[in-house]
């Protein structure tokens, strides 16, 4: 059984992702915190709450509120065109009764490390101050993690919100920087792979032809926050009826590493310049920088992530 | 017959760039100003005056002495244990009994690309100073000059002087991102092509063996100076025996663009940040940052290009 | 903003090319000039207007009408099968009250590239017939001209029209010659990469049930007249509810040079042979024939060219 | 054992070739003729049986003199500073007491097929002059051969002659036709395979090192005639102490092919135009012209066939 601690901002990708990994037969998601990036943190934590709900899993999994902004300024605007105003693409999900736990984040996500006995998995969907700030308040965090899996960066490929910058990391560089220099294993799924691994709506379709029945409310969902969210790929990326797989080729990555080939990186978070704010500086030379390897994502097998993504619902 | 204005800062591997072009049939040196960088620009004219005189062309090619400092803030130390204190691996060739023209280098280069009627193609080997100086001073300098090849930068490879960022553009980041705006047309011949050129001292030898009767002092030449630089190769780039071909590559590429595949991509350089100051930033989002499009060496076939080196002494 | 100066046969890939730059924000069509190839020039010219007309540009766009036949012998017959009697795969647009400027395609040219300044990229779709008419009356032409790229020719692919000979420089060798040996600088988007970008009757519908309101007259045509073309790519090609993407691909080169890596090579046309006239000799020799480095088209990007066409009418 | 039948014009290569399979313990060379090429015909024979005595069968292997001209035409300078005047690079191998066969060479070929019982593989190293006058005088000649191995041509590499032409087709481009043209399988080993694997000077001298002793003499030879050619591919390739490996290829290629990876084309030869009279025409088109597939060699593992190369003499 492979032990989640999922940290996240519920927009639609997000969403995808957690509906995988709880309907991953060998998954245990033990945990979910939220913070800012495509919503605020209290409507990611909302937004989960209802996802939890639609995969028949209300109140089973603890969902925390966590950083409200980065560790370095303020938030910019949320990226509407793409996730919709609620996060979920327009789609209203019916309401759960869950509420989120009361807690700091740092405690939350600090006690059920420890819970899992340095079992679980990390997985960050969004910005990363969360995971700083927890670093910051429990140094020994990382002894408490087996490994981290985060969407976010890119290595050779373009930004998206900047030339060489994605989001995840250009939202609190100083966050980015924190945790890949802790002395844990971080393994980036940017977007040298997740704009490789298109989505498209025809997918969605088939998966929903024949899925198990009690799946079927999730597919009928997906299908419908996707609508908005590939709308915002035509108007950000040009792609017409699909989309990259960003937070849920992290998901995947998270239980099946096979799915991408990787390359060990000393990197660091550039946090400042006129163009680089955010970006990865991946150091390839004989005397490198001070620096942590990082492990990066640099190529995808396609077709099998999209397979195992939507295998959970066959 | 193809004119060349050359600006370089001739340490050991512009010297070997230099008499490459000096002994092609189908190459007129012009013109060569000269810059800080591998040593201070006084020294570099004095080193270039001297490669003259080897190749027989003392007096023949007026050379110009230019920038002692870059457009912003003061010169690190020199790379020494790379070029050597003379810049030449500490080898001491016969003096020249040229002097350097007295003039403006900006006057110079100017005045040299009007007399070949819009035909000469401009190699740089060193930082872009005396280049940006001069579109200062004379904006319609690009409608005078042929084509630019310039040795410089990387793209997806590694740096030599930061994780991503060469010397020659690091040395002067305002000059260089001066130039690329320059509406001429720049192609960029950077580490993610020159690193993967890599010439051993058994090629030189081989060369020396067999060249033509009166290139046997120049090759005599090129074997000592490498002694030290390829010590220093191997303290840089852990090479044995053996050396990237920085500068010489450029100037392959200038008179025979065959030896690589290129990629255009808008560009501009970083001129800010902790680790990024001197970098080159490629936009290929989709709704990129405003900025032209820099022609950039992708991948060179190795072989011919130090077939095409050492022909010239056959 | 980018300026093009367009020569054309307009057939059904012309049209699709012309409809991709007249609904480009960034993009300003100055003049388009029509010669015989797909159709008569006087036809192609009929075609463009009804197409500018169709874009909603009627009478904004000077049309000029050009060759009727190429600088040696006469004209074959037309590729019907392929384009259709009228060019446009038999759909019948809405006549124009347009009138082509009555000029001699030489001047309408060179005036038009002098209007410009300088700036005007051309790009030609068909045969060089005009370009090589307006070079000799109007030696200076190539300094009025930024670039030049075209649809043409092949280096390692399959011809269509000859084992190794495709049809735009198969049609006029003798001004295909005197357009790559003039002094500027011509990137040649040819048969090695457009049949590597294959469009999908999927696409176009696709296109059109999300384009903007005012686009969907444009992507219904589009969808009509590629009904025939692609039967014609069936029967030429092989190819299944699809078709090669040539005319486009050139377009979109011409305003975004990075979906494709190139390579310069000394090229001529050779204008004999059983088998070889009109085929692009390219020399990688050490020792090259005489001839003038012509950059060619060897991979692209065929996702990333897609996604920019498509995208004009998001 | 690997009935061969070989068809040269013996220069350095072909000597070097010639030497290889009469080392090679599971060859039986039944029959040597030889063209003007390299040298006239006649010296080929002369040079030939002086490599016989060289390699210790003096008059155990019939040599037959062929045609002292091409079908069309006459024929241009011999490639001194390639193969040296006597064509063995100037080195004067001990005279032979073996005089060739008095017969015509169409006759010879003929006969000899017919006593290997259609089990002899055809090699030609040089111009096909002499197989094409056999398969006038005998057209059931292919139905007496296994197959046929050449070298010769090139596909999308560079030439020797002419651009895209290699001197073997160039030398005789009517009889290339109308010998790919017969019904019999054609392996061509052309510039593309042969111009990639390079035997360098040194490892001459290995092999010569470790030899048999008995094998020491023909080592000693090919090191002094490859002075020669060595000096002749430094001016054409600009290759540095090595050489392309030509004629040795094609021979290891007619013992082992899997050293090479191939691709049928239908080909024909180019024998009009400017310059393109030699070249191989092949057709990619889904509706290609009349011809045959004719197997062309478009890589090879270098290693692998340098060390089978040298692997007869140890």
């Amino acid at each position: 059984m492979i032990k989640l601690l999922i940290d996240c901002d519920t927009g639609v990708d997000d969403s995808i992702a957690l509906l995988f990994a709880l309907h991953r037969k060998d998954v245990e998601v033990m945990g979910i915190s939220t913070s800012i990036g495509n919503v605020t943190a209290a409507q990611a934590a909302d937004n989960t709450m209802r996802v939890l709900k639609l995969a028949g899993k209300e109140g089973q999994v603890p969902v925390c509120v966590g950083a409200e902004k980065p560790m370095v300024g303020t938030c910019e605007d949320f990226p509407d065109f793409i996730h919709g105003k609620n996060g979920l693409g327009e789609i209203e999900l019916p309401e759960s009764s869950q509420k989120p736990v009361d807690m700091d984040v740092c405690d939350f996500l600090y006690e059920k490390a420890c819970e899992a006995d340095g079992e679980a998995v990390l997985v960050t969907l969004g910005r990363m101050t969360n995971i700083a700030h927890t670093l910051q308040k429990y140094p020994d965090f990382p002894a408490k993690i087996k490994r981290v899996v985060s969407m976010g960066g890119t290595v050779n490929g373009p930004g998206n919100v900047a030339p060489m910058v994605e989001a995840n990391i250009g939202g609190d560089p100083e966050a980015a920087d924190l945790v890949l220099m802790a002395p844990w294993q971080v393994t980036m799924v940017g977007l040298d792979v997740t704009l490789k691994t298109v989505m498209h709506m025809e997918d969605v379709k088939m998966a929903r032809g024949y899925c198990r029945e009690e799946c079927r409310p999730v597919l009928d969902f997906m299908m419908q926050e996707l609508q908005h969210y590939m709308k915002g790929a035509r108007m950000q990326n040009w792609m017409r009826e699909c989309c990259p797989l960003h937070d849920p080729l992290a998901m995947i990555v998270a239980v099946d590493p096979s799915v991408v080939l990787t390359q060990k990186r000393i990197t660091r978070v550039e946090t400042g310049g006129t163009y680089c704010r955010g970006m990865f500086v991946t150091d390839l030379r004989e005397q490198p920088i001070e620096g942590r390897f990082v492990e990066h994502c640099m190529q995808v097998d396609e077709r099998k992530a999209l397979n195992e993504l939507f295998a959970v619902f066959n």
